[in-house]
C-alpha cells in the first residue's frame, strides 16, 4: 500500500516555517510499512489544491493532508476535499459540542467562525482533537482513503498516534511491529558499514538507518498477519544488532533520548552529575536540564569560557593553561576533576575545544575538542575532531560528552567493556 | 514570474531528515519577488522524478531542484533532467579540475565515482561548488529555466547566494530590494495587529510578518525597474515601521541575531556579561556563546538548578528562598545581583521559572518565569507567562532574557525609553 502527503499552507510556500509535519508523517508511515513516493506542498487555494489532490488520489491508496482545517476564511482544505469527492458539508453535532467545551474549559468564548470547524464532509469519520478545536477527518472514497489533519504539530501528532495509527494498521490488514535501536559512540559511516550486509538482504523485516547528531538510530520493521508473528520476526534482527553494537546501544526504546539514558543511569547508581563547559557554553547542561525531574541528580553547572574562570571556578592550574593551553587533554582533565570537587558531584563532564570559525591553528585546528569525564576519582579524557560550522561542532561535542558520560558510568559501576566502536 | 521547488531524496520520503532546503529556497525566492505555488518531494527514481519535473515545467517559469547530484549510483537528478530535456551528458573539464583540486587540498584521493560529478548535460551553465564536489547547474530550456543544486545545506546555501541570486535578479529584469525589520519584546499577535492596516493595503512594497521564538520579523520587499527605485520604495515603509515599533526594533540587518545585537551593544559600551540560569539550564549562555568572538565580553556563567547552588554560587539568601520560593521576583533579583558580583560582570541576567510538565501549582503555574537583569547597580525584574511544552517555555525564556538585557543596557547607557511593547 502506498501513501502520499499533501501539506497545505501559504506559510510553507513562503518558507516562513519548516515543514516538520512532512518529516513526522513520513517517518510514521514508513514505520507502518507504507511506501511514500511523493510529498506535495500547496497553498490555501482551491484550484491548486484540487489539482494536487486529484493527482494524489490517482497515484496513492491513502492521501494524508495536513493544514487548512482552521476557522478562518483562508482555511479551505475540508471544503475542497468535499468538492473533489462530491460530498456535501454538514454540521457534525459532537464536534460542535467539543468546540463549546474547549472554550468553556478555557473560560473564553468561541467566535462565529469557530463553528465552521464543526462543518464536515458527509460520511466523515471524525478524529477528535484534544489539543485544539479543529477535528480531523477520515474520508473513504472509491479511489483513495483521505485523512485530513490539523496543521499545528501539537495537534497533528497526538491525533495521528491516537486515531490514525490504529486505522492504518487495520487498513493494511497487516500487523506492523517495529523497534528502534539507538546507538551512540559509533560514527555514522562506520555504523552503516557494520549493517550493510543486513540491509542488503533485507525483505521482511526491513532495516533502515537514521543519522542523528552524534547518534545513529536503526529501525527494524516487520509485517505479518498478526502482531505476535511480526514481533517474532523482529527479535533475531534486534539480537544480531545487539551482537554487533554491544554496549554502544544505549536504548531500544524509541522514546528514550541519549541525555535521558545518561540521567537514568546516574539515578540508578545514586549519582549526581555536573558539567563544566567552555566551547559548548551551556549547551550540555541545557540538554540535561530539558529532562523533567532532572533536579534529583543535577544541581549546578558552570560555563568557564575564559582561562581565569577555569582557574577560579574549577581550580585548573595556571601552569597547565600556560604549558598546554586551554584546549588540551590536561586542561580538560583538570576541568572535570575540579568540577567534581568544586560543584560537589559524583560525575563531572568537561568540554574544551575550538568551535571556530576563528582561533584555529595548524596544531590545534577548528573542530578539535577535548572531553573529559570524572567518575569517583577516575578521569577519562578523549580527543575529538568534529566537522561543520561553529554550531554543528558544538552540537557534536555535546552528544560526544553525553556518550562519554554514559560509557564512564557503565565502565565504573557495571564493569562493562567497550570495544568495537569509535568516537 | 513563478518558481517551483522539487526536492529529491529518499531520506526525505522516509522522514529521516527535515526538508530545511525547501524552507530556505522558498524564503529566498519570496524575497526575490518570485511566486511559488508548489513544492514537491520525490525519491531518487528516474520515472517518478521525470513525471514530477514535466509537471513542474508546464506550470512554472523556473524550476529549482535540490539533491541527487552526488557521486553514487542513486544520484540521478542530472541524468534525468538531461533525458527529459533531450540533452546529452558531456564531460565538463573545469569541474573535473575542481574535483581534483578539492581532493588534493584535503590530501585525499577522488574515487572513480567522483568523476561522475563532472559529467553535465550539454549547454549547462555551471555553478561552482566551494564547499563540496558536486557543481550546480543552470539549464535554460524552451519551457523553463532549470536550476539544479546539491542537497547538503552547507553547499546549497552558499551556491544559491553566490550564483543563483544574481541570475534570478537579472532574469526577473526587475530589481528586487528587501529589508527585514527584526523586533523583540512585542508579542506576535500584537505585532500583527500593529501592522494589519499596512499589510491590507500593500501592493508594492509587500509586507510579510514571520514569527520566530520570542521575536517577530517583518520583511518589506519592493520591485522596480532598477535597484535604486526599489530601494526608494522601501524607505517610507521601513520608516513607518520604525515609528510604530520604536526601540523594540533591534536590527534592520537580516544577518544580525538577537543575541548578536545584545553582544554588540555590550561591546560598544565596554561591558562584560554573564548569566545565572535555573530553568533554562545553560540555554541562555549557549546562545550567547554561539557568537564567534564572544570571549571578549563573556567570561563565565552558572547554572544554579538547586536552591543550594543559588545560595552558594550567587549568594541568594536562605530567607528569600524560604519566604518567596525559588521561582519569585525576589529570588530572580538576588540571582542577577549575585551573578554580577560573584562572576564579576557588568551586566548579569538571571532566569528562574517553572518549565514543567510537573512542579506547577495554582499560584505558580507551569510557564511562570521571572527574569532579572542587573546593570551597574540597578536590577530590573519582569514576570512572564509562557505557553507550550518544557522545551518551548525554556526557548521563550531565553529570548525574553536577551530582550530584557538589550532593553536594560539601552535604558542605562543610551537613555532611551520603551513604551509601546509588551512582554
Amino acid at each position: 500500500m502506498n501513501v502520499e502527503l499533501i501539506c497545505v499552507g501559504t506559510e510553507l510556500l513562503l518558507g516562513s516555517i519548516v515543514n516538520t509535519n512532512a518529516a513526522y508523517l513520513a517517518e510514521k508511515c514508513a514505520a507502518l510499512g507504507l511506501s511514500c513516493y511523493f510529498q506535495t506542498v500547496v497553498g490555501d487555494n482551491e484550484e491548486r489544491l484540487s489539482q494536487v489532490l486529484r493527482t494524489a488520489m490517482e497515484r496513492a491508496d491513502i492521501v494524508i493532508l495536513s493544514g487548512g482545517l482552521g476557522p478562518t476564511e483562508d482555511d479551505l482544505t475540508k471544503e475542497t476535499v468535499a468538492k473533489v469527492c462530491g460530498r456535501k458539508m454538514e454540521l457534525h453535532e459532537p464536534s460542535k459540542k467539543a468546540i463549546e467545551k474547549f472554550f468553556a474549559d478555557k473560560e473564553s468564548q468561541a467566535t462565529d467562525n469557530n463553528w465552521k470547524q464543526a462543518m464536515l464532509p458527509e460520511g466523515s469519520l471524525v478524529l477528535e482533537n484534544h489539543n485544539g478545536t479543529a477535528p480531523g477527518i477520515i474520508l473513504e472514497t472509491g479511489d483513495a482513503k483521505l485523512i485530513l489533519l490539523p496543521g499545528p504539530p501539537g495537534e497533528l501528532q497526538p491525533m495521528f498516534e491516537e486515531g490514525v495509527v490504529p486505522y492504518l494498521a487495520e487498513l493494511t490488514s497487516q500487523a506492523i511491529c517495529s523497534q528502534t535501536v539507538k546507538i551512540c559512540g559509533v560514527g555514522e559511516s562506520r555504523a552503516e558499514t557494520m549493517v550493510k550486509d543486513m540491509i542488503e538482504k533485507q525483505t521482511n523485516p526491513t532495516i533502515a538507518t537514521y543519522a542523528r547528531p552524534g547518534e545513529v538510530h536503526i529501525r527494524v520493521t516487520a509485517n505479518a498477519g498478526d502482531r505476535k508473528t511480526a514481533a517474532k520476526l523482529i527479535k533475531p534482527i534486534v539480537k544480531e544488532l545487539k551482537n554487533r553494537f554491544g554496549n554502544y546501544i544505549y536504548t531500544t526504546d524509541v522514546n528514550t533520548t541519549l541525555e535521558k539514558s545518561v540521567a537514568d543511569l546516574a539515578k540508578a547508581n545514586g549519582l549526581t552529575i555536573t558539567c563544566a563547559e567552555s566551547c559548548t557554553g551551556g549547551l550540555l547542561s541545557a540538554r540535561l536540564v530539558n529532562i523533567p525531574g532532572i533536579s534529583d541528580i543535577y544541581k549546578s553547572g558552570v560555563v568557564t569560557y575564559s582561562n581565569k574562570a577555569k582557574r577560579r571556578f574549577l581550580g585548573v592550574k595556571k601552569s597547565t593553561l600556560q604549558k598546554y593551553g586551554a584546549v588540551s587533554e590536561k586542561t580538560a582533565e583538570e576541568m572535570a576533576k575540579g568540577a567534581s570537587v568544586m560543584l560537589k558531584a559524583d560525575v563531572a563532564a568537561a568540554v574544551t575545544g575550538i568551535a571556530g570559525p576563528e582561533g584555529g591553528t595548524p596544531e590545534k585546528p577548528v573542530g578539535l575538542v577535548y572531553i573529559a569525564c570524572h567518575v569517583k576519582g577516575k578521569t577519562t579524557v578523549r580527543e575529538y575532531r568534529f566537522f561543520g560550522n561553529r554550531s554543528q561542532i558544538r552540537e557534536s561535542a555535546v552528544s560526544a560528552a553525553l556518550s562519554l558520560m554514559r560509557e564512564c558510568i557503565l565502565v565504573y559501576y557495571s564493569k562493562v567493556t567497550f570495544g568495537k566502536g569509535e568516537s
